[in-house]
């Protein structure tokens, strides 16, 4: 029904693995190497050249890598000089500039916009229209929800770029915003509309404008049993590596 | 000076209402169902498959409706399995996931992102930038703003998904939150930037982070007259059904 | 790399200046003019038309004016009836409707959307996923940061608009709201999150919801340096037209 092979342009430079599809109108640049089994739907463009490719005629793209196995959903844009781990899925229209290294097993949502130059670990979930600003480091398990922003210029317009960081498992709740350098820990749950400016110890839930503790996650509970829902590894594990095992058991054998 | 018939793909399994017109670089996919007089602009995707679709090497494209006279702007993306109904209208770059119903006379703006499993009644505008998470429940009459965002997991990441309800004539202003399972009432207004928890009573302007009533919506006096604005059916008719024939009289013969 | 000419489609209408290069399935309508050595990247839209368009067989497109020098990135849509000076910059998917006035040196990011009917003076940057409502206005130098929304419904659904203003040399953080009519004084600075009702006088700092003067922008220090940052062109001036002058001695020969 769909990958036609219609108007789709490969570059000569590029190195598409086994079974990989590529869907209608889409364009594959200079230095683009795409791992086996992984399917780029229509419209996109990857490999997007940087600035300096309009005034340097010497141009050459980087390098860009994505895995394999994964699936890039249709008028996505991903610069060159990035690099992305397998297992790697988009919504539509997700922007990700460049110098970006990017785990396994990440999904980034519509409309997103990856400003480059930042790392986010293994498993990472970024929903609908989430904007990480350069120098972010994003660690493992990490969830951020719908119109979350991290800032990294402390007076604006600066030439300070001091990016926030995010401990693995925490997770960051719809209209949020990170303040410059801000480091969050492990475990953390950041609540809706929160702006946060000082740092986060872990396991802090931290509400408001500006953000301030409230409890411990741990004393969270569920609506659905009532109980304890954080740290929530133990009570969640769609698309985790400890599904079917337990989180402790698998962190024995893998942490 | 549009419509050229340039690169369109309609699927042998899709059904053309008459006087269709279907811009360049678009895409009208496998049973998919357009009305009489409907206008499809530029790069759009019409009944983009599930995500089954990949793995499934069976798999059906479920329907997909959108009735007659309607106009869905550039780069618009409809999933499979929604049915959409008449008069209805998008901006640019707007996505809508599967198993949605749209009612009659609706408008959802530019870069609008509706994930699917919902409902949306009659006469409704989202604005552009509206973000409606899946289950959610909107009326009719109702007005939302740029960067709204429908919530639904109350300890997030769960498997638990309950979205919020919107009852006819509220409007709801920039920058909101509806947490999980909320229930606005009928002729509500929420203030811009609202995080909004609790259930709101009909006629009732709240505001805040978290959001708190403020007063009753029939206190609210316009800037433009000096005299009460809301209930807003009253002053306002552009592209309503009441148009020429005053709220009252229409609300006799149609409710 | 790129500009390959494929499916790119030209009005015999348009004028098109010397050394512009535009993306592959690119359009350019009707009584569009460029300017030269402007590059306009893929899958854009210049020239969309109004919404007369579809219902008027008679219609004509207003003219569509972009300066020369310019680069606008892919994806992005420029409506007709727009006049935009030399030097122009969009990041990706950008929206821009009809009767805009934009100055030169102007830089409008990743998925802005300006609804049209608006002001923007000179050397301007607004970030990504910027929303100007109509009616706005905005001076020069103003830097508006991601996810900032200019309203103009004091009481909506209404047939009131009226948009904020803002002076030069402002600056407006992450997640601001500007409500209807406000007036931003020059060298002001909205924190992040603000939802701004009141008149702000120029050099002060506001922030909060509803925003509030907290101080003057002079007692602002830099983090990079322990100095005063504000008034921020004698600190800054990347891309300023006072670089390697001065900011006093550049005022004195231009103001």
């Amino acid at each position: 029904m769909k990958f036609n092979n219609f108007n789709v342009q490969i570059s000569k430079k590029a190195t598409i693995g086994k079974n990989v599809k590529i869907g209608d109108n889409s364009v594959i640049l200079d230095n683009v190497i795409i791992g086996d089994n992984t399917i780029i739907c229509n419209n996109c463009i990857i490999g997007e050249p940087l600035s300096d490719y309009y005034e340097n005629a010497e141009y050459e793209n980087p390098e860009t890598i994505i895995g394999k196995d994964s699936l890039i959903r249709s008028h996505t844009i991903i610069y060159s000089g990035s690099t992305i781990g397998n297992n790697f899925t988009t919504g539509h229209r997700v922007t990700i500039r460049e110098h970006m290294k990017i785990g396994e097993h990440c999904r980034i949502g519509t409309l997103s916009d990856i400003q480059g130059f930042s790392e986010i670990g293994h498993y990472c979930s970024l929903h609908s229209n989430v904007h990480i600003g350069q120098k972010s480091k994003i660690g493992n398990f990490v969830f951020i929800y719908p119109y979350v922003v991290f800032t990294n210029d402390p007076t604006p317009p600066s030439n300070v770029c001091i990016g926030p960081t995010v401990g693995d498992y925490s997770q960051i709740a719809v209209f949020s915003v990170l303040l410059p350098g801000v480091k969050i820990g492990t475990h953390c749950l950041i609540g809706a509309g929160s702006i946060v400016g000082k740092d986060v110890p872990d396991y802090q839930l931290v509400l408001g404008s500006p953000a301030k503790p409230v409890k411990d996650i741990r004393q969270i509970k569920s609506r659905e049993t009532g109980e304890s829902h954080y740290p929530w590894p133990y009570r969640f594990d769609r698309g985790m590596p400890w599904k079917g095992i337990g989180f402790d058991e698998w962190k024995e054998t893998n942490q």
